[in-house]
């Protein structure tokens, strides 16, 4: 057998993690053969979600944030897709798809306390990439879904604007917001990137911030008549920009603020139009997919539709392919530098 | 007859107003006995209103703003209550106190057609002190009450801190809030406000912002549980400090941002907090008094419920009345320097 691999984190980083200082790929005990625990499961990872969160946890313990610290030397955890090798639970058996939070690792021994982490991948509609229960049909998918309905609150005819546009979320958000009627531009981070948004994605304008002098000029060009809606991924400049660029009675979806996670605190951007959310009577409110509101509320309705939308091809999905675990850290820095393009799965 | 003397923008200011340069006290035509206009009034002002919002008025005409630009050369208006002096229309007669829109001038004549601008002051339950009307009972009051009640969502038990907490708005949030049952900390800017607030209005604890060296170190100290409202009168740095002592699912009530007003857009505090919208999952809402979901469904309630406390003493009103036109200007601008303590009414 070859040996099992494991993303394992090293050390508390400051700025951007490194490779090898940070976090590293090690091997670890256990393979396919390992006897598999009374009650549980040995299973095979087929392909691991990598996101932004986990930045988020590589932080010192006493830290407050709403994803639990890892502690440092365990290893990563993310949303996986795995294939059961041996079972003792008579609800899996070998050869089943499984799904749930796994460690980032070629092969999970899940003792029996640990099964309510999984269940066998439900897939009515036989959709055929699977990877899509790691992106749409997953977190990403949720979050954006949720997201825009639940605070976005979108109209017909209205216009939204999506930061890190060609994401796992973004993506998302402005397939569904065009679908919805509204009039869609994205920001991005690449020429590539925005060929992509506009040709394939279907956004009405869209402009890459990396090559715009002033995001509040690129916000006034694609968007002209003011935002009604600005589901945010990046925050800071983005944030900054938009607030200036709202209509009256905006919301604004903070999904997350990207531009922050490797930043310390007094590094952060200084947003100076958080005056317009009193004057132009904006709501600015942050969400987490885990909440009761997102997660109880829009589940069941996300995957009914969203199965359906890629079903027939309504929706279109870029996967971002990583191969082989040891590639895994370059896989998950790339989600901070944007060399990522599309949903980050890490293949096994 | 005294001449009658007006409050008139000269000049659009770039900080804070100077008196005689970008406001000054007129003397204008018509007085007492100017013939009533047909179907018009002939009004003697008792007490005008001087609010924050005022300032946002004094800037050139093509800069866009929830209120609208005032005309240099034009008398400034406001919430005010006067005095019928004559009449040409059956619903007025002389003698009768009104309140509503006017010019901040000693005597006003009233076209018809502006007529719809005032209305009888309805005084059902015979407040004494009828300066109430612009204070607990009028805008401040109402601004309090629903925005305390439709974004605060107040529950029993919770922390809410309240900025500017002895002026106009803050004075009512914080009694309003102590009556749900809420733990009340207020931040003021003078140790004589700050006895006020813990005296006499009953708030829990408090700090005065010009003496401490830290909001952050002061918000850990009087609400060490955290805070799960925020009632901002004051925006910029006062903001910025609460985002980062919000607990999860916390709602920042956006009132207004006096802290702002006074200046250019780049010179505006630069806040690096914005990030814990996303990650605590905050609300940031501001609103106006005179929108739709403030207006319509609280005035009603707010009239009654106040009244009721004002006539059994359970809140406390504290107003910083000015005598005389000639000391509009002062009493105005001291809106911007906290020389006033309470809600600002001019008296005539
Ligand atoms: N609220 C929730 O429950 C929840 C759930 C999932 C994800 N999220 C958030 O959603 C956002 C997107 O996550 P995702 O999984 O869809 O990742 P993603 O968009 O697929 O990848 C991250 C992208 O962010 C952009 N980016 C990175 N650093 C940036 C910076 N400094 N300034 C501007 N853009 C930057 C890059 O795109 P460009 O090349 O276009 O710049 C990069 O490709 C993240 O903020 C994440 O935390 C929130
Ligand atoms: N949303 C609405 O519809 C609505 C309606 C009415 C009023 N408002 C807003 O509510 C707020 C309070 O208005 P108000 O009429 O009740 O006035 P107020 O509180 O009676 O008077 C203003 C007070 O603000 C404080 N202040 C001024 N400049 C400041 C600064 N740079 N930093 C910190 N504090 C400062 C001063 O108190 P200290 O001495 O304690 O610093 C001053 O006394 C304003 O922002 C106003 O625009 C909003």
């Amino acid at each position: 057998m070859s040996p099992n691999r494991a993303l394992v984190f090293k050390e508390i980083p400051s700025g951007l993690p490194v490779p090898g200082k940070h976090l590293a790929v090690e091997e670890i005990p256990g393979d396919e053969t390992t006897a598999c625990p009374e009650g549980g499961l040995v299973l095979k990872s087929l392909y691991s979600s990598l996101d932004p969160y986990q930045r988020g946890r590589m932080r010192p313990p006493h830290v407050q944030s709403y994803y639990p610290a890892l502690p440092v030397g365990e290893t990563f955890t993310s949303r996986a897709i795995a294939q059961v090798v041996s079972s003792d639970n008579p609800q899996f058996r070998p050869g089943d798809t499984v799904i749930g939070m796994l460690s980032i690792q070629e092969v999970v021994i899940l003792e029996a306390k640990s099964l309510p982490f999984v269940r066998l991948l439900d897939n009515p509609m036989s959709i055929e990439d699977i990877r899509a229960f790691l992106g749409p049909l997953g977190v990403p998918g949720l979050t954006a879904y949720g997201g825009l309905y639940e605070i976005g609150k979108p109209e017909r005819g209205q216009t939204i604007f999506v930061s890190a546009a060609s994401g796992a979320v973004g993506q998302m958000v402005g397939q569904i917001a065009k679908l919805e009627g509204l009039r869609v531009v994205g920001s991005v981070g690449s020429d590539e990137k925005l060929k992509f948004i506009l040709d394939e994605l279907g956004f009405d304008a869209g402009f890459n911030y990396k090559t715009e002098s002033s995001l509040a000029d690129a916000l006034a060009r694609v968007a002209p008549e003011g935002l009604d809606i600005f589901f945010d991924n990046v925050g800071g400049d983005h944030l900054d920009a938009a607030l200036a660029h709202m209509k009256d009675h905006g919301r604004v979806v903070l999904c997350g603020t990207i531009s922050d996670y490797n930043k310390a605190p007094e590094d952060r951007y200084p947003v100076r139009n958080t005056t317009y959310i009193f004057s132009k009577r904006l709501t600015v409110r942050g969400f987490l997919v885990s909440d009761k509101e997102i997660m109880e509320k829009y589940s069941a309705e996300h995957q009914r539709r969203v199965q359906g939308w890629l079903k027939d091809g309504t929706l279109r999905t870029k996967i971002w392919e990583v191969q082989g675990v040891e590639n895994a850290p370059e896989a998950f820095l790339a989600l901070f530098t944007g060399k990522n393009f599309g949903k980050v799965v890490l293949k096994y």
